[in-house]
């Protein structure tokens, strides 16, 4: 673990998130270590901590609506908004909201996909805090950061519960935060 | 809206909650009138109202863990869960989950799908509330059911937002959920 991008959490808290992520040698594919988040999920007292930390740096960073990206951003994103007082808008694969959306397209190891946001979803005036449970290469937090502003909202952050640090996520999504921060609770 | 299946929820709260569900005609196709509830997730008061109607019912059952249902059952059940001091556990549609998992395939309009839980998940001495935002026809979350009894945990209930009553989704559930009750907050 590195102190790079590690936002305020301290180490107590750190150690305690970690001891609930597992490690799935080669999935979903040979040669990858995949970090389970379920048994942290699954602990009451690990994920209250979890959601306790996100909704803190909901208020820490001014925000007023919280972006979760499809799907596990999801389970982390909806308890940080409802601890923070805040609404909830879905970032979701491209397809699954019925009304007038914005697309956002961006690139995979092989393609391209695609997200989407209702357009109506934030507007001038909201700062949007955007929550996912990693930051992998970065490609759909950059979408979801570029869907926010083509909408007309301000950004108030991106935050992860765990940053890859070896792959090169932040380097990729710091262009497109322009001063909005990037933080990941655990970074490995 | 009819008194059937309606939870304890009181008129107030279900004003609230049906006045941010938007009816989008013809989606996913002609003829269907979808029920789309991102405006009430986005509504600070109305989500917090939600999640806290299921946070009493994950308590008035008794429940230690919530199960949720992807992908807009991650979304209410998550914040239920971190509300009423509980563990999350996510049920998937079929190789998104990286452990050992338990599969139930359900019946569509054509063909079968199938959603896992990862096999250790729940077991003996959990009572489990399953919590998805639609009853529809009554597929995933029957399946659902059958997962955690097969995991060797009690079945606390199904608990949705809302339940499409002119569907049979009631009672396809009933005989899976056996004394177990089903809870809808709002009936449409």
């Amino acid at each position: 673990m590195s102190a790079t991008g590690v936002g305020p959490a301290d180490q107590k808290l750190r150690d305690l998130l970690l001891a609930h992520i597992h490690d799935v040698p080669d999935y979903p594919k040979p040669g990858v270590m995949f970090k389970d988040i379920t048994p942290l999920l699954a602990d009451a007292t690990a994920f209250a901590a979890l959601t306790g930390a996100l909704a803190e740096a909901c208020e820490r960073h001014g925000a007023t609506k919280v972006v979760g990206l499809e799907a596990r951003g999801f389970i982390l994103g909806a308890p940080a908004a409802v601890r923070a007082g805040l609404g909830f808008v879905p970032v979701r694969k491209a397809g699954k909201l019925p009304g007038a959306t914005l697309a956002q397209a961006y690139e995979l190891e092989y393609g391209t996909a695609e997200i989407e946001m209702h357009a109506d979803a934030v507007g001038p005036g909201d700062r949007v805090l955007v929550i996912d449970d990693v930051l992998a290469t970065g490609g759909t937090a950059e979408a979801s950061v570029r869907l926010i502003r083509r909408a007309g909202a301000e950004v108030a952050g991106v935050v992860v519960l765990m940053e890859l640090g070896f792959l090169p996520g932040r380097e990729r999504l710091s262009g497109a935060l322009e001063d909005a921060p990037l933080e990941a609770l655990i970074t490995v």
